[in-house]
């Protein structure tokens, strides 16, 4: 057994939908996390009961209490791993629409997140096999992405990634590279002065400050795939599509996302919630096995550097 | 056999290259292009000689004697092409360095084919797999990519586009897709209005002016993998790395260009002249023969098009 799980959500329903799916699994309440950490392997798997109502919605379309469900998990897993009583977070996608029809705010999960650890600095990286992706800017359109870059912002996109590489993937000496903006990267200014005016000031800001050392401006066709490749440890992407162009012609099943900025490890699969298929067994597992196979190593990662730390 | 072949080049240069590489191949100059198509399949590979003086220079730096010979070589085999006394011309790639010092101004191939075309509206699909990708803007800053989008210049790359399947790969009713220039193709505006201002409009243009029927403005981080997987004919690109990003993510060996806006049939490998490893036997044939057998199966299917349109 790679780990001791605990599931956050309604025992009830849970056993409904696992006898809908047919899916053999025995669960039980705990009466709290650490009681649920404490089963042993071949007990039942410990549920620990969400305080919200549990939704009596019809599956497959939106609704407030799927939002309230939904957005309590995630609260209270950040929280466990917050305080230290749990080593990783396995999220299934949310419904935005049904957060937001229960009042939530958030545009995602990595907002919940980042304002639970009360982050000034967080964002999501978005990773497939080696490729891991730290989006400067999100969802805006192109020329206010173009607009909003500066070398302060940069610079702590920049602090993110190096943070992230070091505190949330233990990598000693990351290698991380900003992306260019322009076609090759301006070739030398003859396409752009972006990478003159913003980005070469923004890593040497980043050196001067924190002393990170950052490679880059790099040219953006290129990079992506040295990432894939293994050559990076995060590339620094952006804008939105310089990030997801590359990323989506990856497999499917192998995308995942982490949430950087906090001690939170969150790791989720990159698809959305598939409400047309709730509760039909249809849904294909692959990626979220695949997002908890990598959570794990992460989190046996972090153990181990974190063990290795307390002993020099 | 698939083809009859015919070199252009300098049978010397030619012959001395295949020694040091230690290629076993027979070549024979050829009197022109008539009777060099019309050798045997089992005799000497037919060479029809340039007009230039065959370079003396050290291989493997750039020299206008090479520009020279390059840019000839091109022209005669579009010539050629143009002509109908040819169905294909493969090139491998020309060294830009070398072309200017002859003082050639041409951007690269596709440019001088246009102006050999006579051609007022032409462009260069970048292929991989399943994916054809009609790019655009080309090498210049972002900011202005996006600057030089406006109605009638997309409409235009629309055209390039539907007229490029239809004649050139001699696909009745292409699948053209119009790729959007914001994330999430604006999300209905909310990202960005040049959907709504400009690409929804040029879409309609090109169906008024020319009966072109395109689908888009689409997801950009969807489309490019959708043209992977076969759901489209073309991709219409808005900036250099929005085609590029993806292009680059799939491998290596099985990337190609087309030219398009003529009646040339042009085919290529994307990698670049390598003058690194010039003369030494090193090269990966893997690039320029898969762009050979696409350009054979493009020609192939070509002449059985233009000969049922013939019967009928």
């Amino acid at each position: 057994m790679r780990c001791r799980p605990l599931l956050l959500g309604h025992v009830g329903a849970l056993r409904a939908i696992a006898a809908e799916c047919r899916i053999a699994v025995e669960l039980a309440p705990a009466a709290d996390a650490e009681a649920g950490f404490a089963q042993a392997p071949d007990a039942p798997v410990p549920v620990l009961e969400l305080e919200c109502v549990q939704p009596g919605d019809p599956p497959g379309k939106p609704a407030a209490a799927f939002g309230f469900a939904a957005v309590e998990a995630v609260l209270r897993g950040g929280e466990l791993c917050l305080r230290e009583r749990a080593d990783l977070l396995l999220t299934p996608p949310i419904h935005k629409e049904s957060m937001h029809m229960a009042r939530y705010p958030y545009e995602g999960q990595t907002e919940i997140l980042g304002q639970l650890c009360g982050s000034r600095r967080y964002g999501m990286l978005a990773c497939n096999g080696a490729l891991r992706v730290l989006v400067a800017t999100r969802h805006e359109a192109l020329r206010d992405a173009l607009a909003r870059l500066d070398v302060a912002m940069v610079a702590k996109q920049i602090r993110i990634a190096h943070e992230a590489a070091r505190e949330l993937l233990a990598i000693e000496a990351p290698r991380i590279v900003l992306a260019g903006l322009n076609p090759h990267a301006g070739e030398g200014g003859a396409f752009g002065d972006e990478e003159r005016r913003i980005l070469e000031p923004a890593i040497r800001s980043a050196g001067e400050q924190w002393n990170f050392e950052t490679a880059g401006p790099a040219v953006p066709d290129v990079v992506f795939r040295e990432g894939l490749d293994g050559r990076w440890d995060v590339v620094i992407a952006l804008y939105h599509d310089q990030a997801f162009l590359p990323l989506k012609m990856l497999p499917r099943e192998t995308g995942f996302t982490l949430f950087v900025g906090g001690a939170i490890l969150r790791i989720s699969p990159t698809h959305g919630a598939a409400y047309d298929i709730a509760r039909s067994g249809k849904a294909d597992l692959a990626p979220l096995r695949h997002a908890f196979d990598r959570g794990l190593e992460l989190a046996e990662r972090r153990a181990t550097a974190a063990a290795g730390g307390g002993a020099t």
